[in-house]
């Protein structure tokens, strides 16, 4: 029977990839972590749910001391919150990963790893052209960006040593995100369609004409839990994959939730442009060459109107 | 008065360097630090040279409270070391760095900082093409590398944060280093050179044919220099550079030295191949585009005769 554990699990990845991994293997044994108790979004008696601070060492040997054989690691501060307060950003996003998998290397050693990194390691010298793992040099331009790369490089040195099983899948921007608006600056993405349907009013920040590259949390979960199932040597020589995702800006989620939902639920979006918001946008890829996630086996996108009935349909 | 501090300062990089910055400002104030006190290269009285382990926050404390203007950051455990050791290269080559780094930004904001990294955070991906700093992806197949790297991010992100002024120079392989030989894999470079040059023999561990990427010491001291000094705003987004260098396989090095030293010297290199050397030797580009180093100013290497004649001289 296998245990996994995951990190932040009270996030809305978490949440999701949990009742994911459920649904697709009724017997495993799940370890929920986050600062807070994290609720068990199952009905499976076999979830435990546990309250750990891992900035705190203590709290990473107990997390491994439960013999995970694999390890998700979501928690994180996200990117608007470690650019304004970059020493928690540092103790949260970079010591504490760092201090678990020190934690799994020596106490359970080659454990699988999975490390949720993020698009926001490419700077605006990616934006020119379409990213690819191996094409496009990371220089990230936030602190956000940076700590995600930083341990992006101790997963793959550990892995290469045979320390640790890692992967390092960089996830796109999700979409449509259920629950409160979140510290990131892509936050809106999914507000100016959430909150509509809730019939409440929505600002949209950017330009609408700004690609944004998403992914459906129905896709996302499913393709981390395949992150967790490839055959580590078909990883080649390093562990890292952007996950597949598709492109489209403000303007056409906008034209798909009129689609879905009718003119009066997109009335309700205002533009307000925030030049902060805006920037850090562009300053991100709008399209990946995801041909290497394709290869390893991981799923395309189901786009947009899709994706919004998915959410209409789980938040009845 | 500028005063500049140097950490790793008794190596040989930092005697070489200090000699420079004395030659070029003899009025500039130096700090001199390494684990075990450094002697002075310098015939100044503006030198002061003290033990410091950097490992321990106090001596991070203790550097930064002499208010240096500028910092080169020198010291770390070489490439077959910190491969051998991985905690000990954790420990000295990102922890004790990063702990200067934080100590910089919060007692000293704004303090130049001139970090020597490596053409090792390459791996094989880089070595089907002319590696830049722009296109091709450091994926470091080594934990000296990893560790190089992850302080480049950081220093990095701190710089655009305008926290430090943060300037990340990549050395070529130096070439004819003085002394004895070193735990880097290739140390035999300056061997074959250096042993022949005192009578000695020395042998030659990889195929003549393989090429190097070299500095000779009087151009990287001339380029630390300018590293300091280039204008801040030059670099644009991004503080890395990789430095000049030329490409020299083993052969070119011992026909070169014949042309200086005569036959006889030469014959004291035996080949005797080192397969483990060899390999890594052949994980590294063996040729970099250097074009933003041109564009910042930095100097073009001087070629081979010149630098062995170079190293007689110094070695009189």
């Amino acid at each position: 029977m296998t245990k996994i554990a995951i990190t932040g699990a009270s996030g809305f990845v978490g949440q999701t990839l949990a009742k994911k991994l459920i649904e697709t293997s009724p017997d495993a044994q799940l370890i929920l972590a986050d600062v807070h108790q994290p609720p068990n979004p199952t009905k499976s008696s076999n979830v435990e749910c546990i309250a750990a601070d891992l900035t705190e060492a203590s709290a990473c040997q107990s997390l491994v001391s439960r013999s995970p054989d694999a390890v998700y690691i979501l928690h994180g501060i996200m990117s608007s919150g470690s650019e304004a307060d970059l020493e928690l950003g540092l103790k949260v996003n970079f010591d504490s990963v760092r201090n678990l998998l020190d934690t799994i290397r020596v106490e359970r050693p080659a454990t699988k790893v999975i490390f949720t990194s993020s698009c926001a390691v490419f700077g605006r010298a990616a934006v020119k052209d379409v990213a690819s793992e191996a094409d496009i040099v990371p220089y990230p331009e936030s602190s956000y960006g940076t700590q995600k790369l930083m341990i992006e490089f101790l997963i793959n040195d550990y892995s290469r040593k045979g320390l640790i099983d890692g992967r390092v899948v960089r996830l796109p921007t999700i979409f449509v995100r259920a629950g409160a608006p979140t510290a990131a600056a892509s936050s809106f993405v999914s507000g100016i369609v959430r909150e509509p349907l809730h019939g409440q009013e929505s600002e949209l920040p950017v330009d609408p004409n700004i690609g944004i590259w998403l992914s459906s949390p129905r896709t996302l979960a499913h393709n981390l839990v395949h992150a967790m199932n490839v055959p580590a040597d078909k990883f080649g020589h390093f562990r890292t994959v952007l996950l597949p995702g598709y492109s489209a800006t403000s303007g056409e989620i906008l034209d798909a939730l009129e689609k879905v939902a009718g003119k009066e639920v997109r009335s309700l979006v205002k533009e307000k442009r925030d030049e902060n918001i805006q920037r850090v946008v562009l300053s991100w890829p709008a399209k990946y060459d995801t041909s290497r996630a394709r290869g390893l086996g991981f799923t395309e996108d189901v786009g947009l109107e899709q994706t919004i009935k998915d959410f209409m349909e789980a938040d009845k």
